[in-house]
């Protein structure tokens, strides 16, 4: 054992089926309940009972619909579509929680930054300094398509857009209102000192926010900054703005080649290579013997669909497989990227003999890229150790197979992954130092540009 | 007293003070506590147990800077600034009430129907059908130009865009998918029927939105729509769309102008002129005794803000009145626009004496624009009877003087103004049928367009 506890972070989405595929049929699985509050509360009160650092919200705002040229294997399936809107369940899920940590996805594409950052303040606010944010560049092709986007922008494009809209976001959380900007003072009749309340004046290539932020500081003032891009320029932003990284590969030593990287990147940024957690995806079947959770999973797998994975995978890479049988040999797929994937996918597995698109939809069918981890408490435990070993990853960001068993399992099964919360926000819990950004954050210098 | 009863409506606002200006110097005030989850909580309990219709939660993105062209006389007095965002409270609130309705302001300005729509129907299930918008065609001057706008749209345009939103909205809600779209065949592998799910395809003037609704269809589908305009194009626009409306004047017979005007033009429309349910603003001090209500009256009227009054009215009629001392006449002040509102107020007072500057922030101190309605529970009873009988409106949006306590007092001290809540959604309990919109309103056209 290393002397890092293994933190676990809980992967969800506001639909049906996330990271499952077909599984909503297993007579166990709640995930038709996403569009109910207490399936929330329930799963929230859950998690912080297994002392997981935070329940992480994913979202697209668009559906599947490369596979077959259409939405309807996307619908059949229940593939990430319904879906609901992630924000609106937090607060709730805050109020019957005291340490969980939560992180949000939204994308800076499609919303102006001056009414996010207030939203985002509120919820800080609301959470009582436990918000993390994931920061999307983009959604899907058929959300922009819905939005009147005739194109997305170009992908290093659109992270030059999301430096400026932090930028303006950190400009207005962090500079605008000083932390005694508030006085409440009933006797001179002042609520609010107006001299430290300051304009951001931001006059930048594709914003203009002239004004004060509308929010007075909440306690971490920039949220926990979510990072989940894997190209080159999405580590590069990651390294300059991320303090938690979720990333994913089918291998540990896949994963470490990730992480090195990132780490790397962090130095060069001015940071601390440990600035940010780094959590790696997973999916975790596990029952007191080990032939029982083989068991578990055998059921799991015999209830998933290959149309429902192969329509993610589809969509995911952009390339459509319906035009291919089950069992055509993948090497016929033409696609470098599906071909790329499935080469970690077979590396994963050890498996010398050749694949066909079959194999891709088993394996996409629990847990998307990365590894589904079977066994024992100690077997999982050991496994996960190898991982934050070989990878240097924090911890995991667990999938689930079924919503909420699998999380129900691992936190009755969990071995002692630690034992206690630590004190304060969720960038206290997480990083070890805050409430705020610490001064060597590209965030943290918005301050000073603010009141100069 | 008539046979309807009197419907009661909570006007609040994520912020510190909403229209009381200076009373968080009260210190029986808690408006302080907005960014506090509890505060929210125990407000719509308290609501639900007098038996109010619904929270109605005002909304500004920006701040009153008219008044001295700054934000520091309403940043020192708390007017309205700072303000959080209002959505994020609800789902919270609906989990600790069963019956108590949700009116959320959102503008059609800043955000695309697209997520909107995603985002309201998201709100309806969480809330199990409680919700309804506020739709709003603007914020303030300062909120458009932090949106790098650089002059918002003319007023008629804006409802001119309005329209087409809303019909955007009505097609992902009403059309997109069939009631019986998600059949959850675990069987069959079927959770969508993808032939009940239906493009919206629209092409318009303004928004193109060619793809499916994200959600599946939550009780009410289209919230209750909400509408406070009071101008002739907004009124037309609420005769179309809207199913409670939210008006004010200082005099019944003012308000009763308005209503019949809206209840006439309800019937161009091809609707029933009580398709929509009417709430006037009044705020309500009420105690045991007149002499109680009354002494407590004149202890709020002490802690009034001049400054903060003049800021808000400055902010709201686009007229500066810094330049002006308390002790002017009011016949000096240079603006038709606050020359008409005073006469409304003056008329309301019977007051045949010269008003001053002064008169104008003792007048919008408490209350914005409606009546204050001072009294033993008898006599505020008789004074809002008389106003329905008047005005024929269904109710009153009831500001506070301070909060809590305004509407503690009106809880504790409320006549029977009714007894239990109509059974079902929003819609139902304020219009006595749904949950669906009716075939007459214009939303409900959209499914046939849809699907046609």
């Amino acid at each position: 054992m290393s002397e890092r506890p293994i933190r676990l972070n809980a992967f969800d989405m506001a639909c049906v089926g996330h990271q499952s595929m077909g599984l909503w049929r297993h007579p166990a699985d709640q995930g038709w309940r996403y569009k109910d509050l207490r399936y929330w509360l329930e799963l929230a009160r859950l998690l912080e009972r297994g002392l997981f650092d935070g329940l992480f919200i994913a979202d697209v705002l668009g559906v599947y619909d490369v596979y077959g040229s259409s939405p309807d294997a996307a619908l059949r399936n229940a593939v990430q579509v319904p879906v609901n809107d992630p924000i609106l369940t937090i607060p709730a899920m805050a109020a019957a929680t005291e340490h969980l940590g939560f992180g949000v996805t939204a994308s800076i594409s499609f919303e102006h930054p001056f009414p996010f950052a207030r939203r985002m303040s509120t919820l800080d606010h609301l959470t009582n300094g436990r918000i993390g944010w994931n920061v999307v560049t983009s959604y899907l092709e058929s959300g922009a398509r819905n939005l009147g986007m005739v194109a997305q922008l170009t992908h290093d494009n659109r992270y030059d857009v999301a430096d400026e809209y932090l930028d303006v976001c950190y400009k207005l959380w962090e500079g605008s209102w000083e932390d005694d900007a508030v006085v409440r003072d009933a006797e001179r009749g002042v609520f609010t000192d107006p001299a430290k309340v300051h304009p951001i004046r931001h006059a930048g290539e594709h914003f203009t926010v002239p004004g004060i932020h509308l929010c007075e500081p909440s306690p971490q003032r920039t949220p926990v900054i979510y990072q989940a891009g894997s190209s080159p320029r999405g580590r590069r932003f990651a390294s300059e703005h991320a303090e938690a990284i979720f990333t994913g590969g089918p291998t540990a030593s896949h994963v470490a080649g990730i992480v090195a990287d990132i780490r790397a990147r962090m130095r060069e940024a001015g940071r601390e290579p440990h600035d940010a957690r780094v959590y790696t995806i997973a999916t975790v079947i596990v029952d007191e013997t080990e032939a029982k959770a083989r068991a578990k999973h055998d059921e799991l797998r015999r209830l998933t669909s290959d149309e429902a994975a192969l329509a993610t995978v589809s969509g995911f890479m952009g390339f459509d497989l319906s035009a291919y049988d089950l069992d055509d040999p993948v090497e016929d797929v033409e696609s470098n990227a599906i071909q790329g994937v499935v080469a970690g996918f077979r590396a994963a597995e050890n498996d010398g003999r050749p694949w066909t698109v079959r194999d891709i939809a088993r394996w996409a069918g629990i847990g998307g890229m990365g590894p589904v981890i079977v066994g024992s408490p100690s077997q999982v435990a050991d496994e996960l150790q190898r991982w934050v070993d070989e990878a240097d990853v924090d911890g995991f960001n667990l999938a689930y197979a079924i919503t909420p068993g699998t999380f129900e399992d691992i936190v009755e099964r969990r071995g002692v992954h630690r034992t206690r919360y630590e004190p304060g926000t969720l960038r206290e819990k997480l990083l070890g130092e805050g409430p705020r950004l610490p001064e060597r954050h590209r965030g943290a210098r918005m301050r000073a540009l603010v009141r100069q």
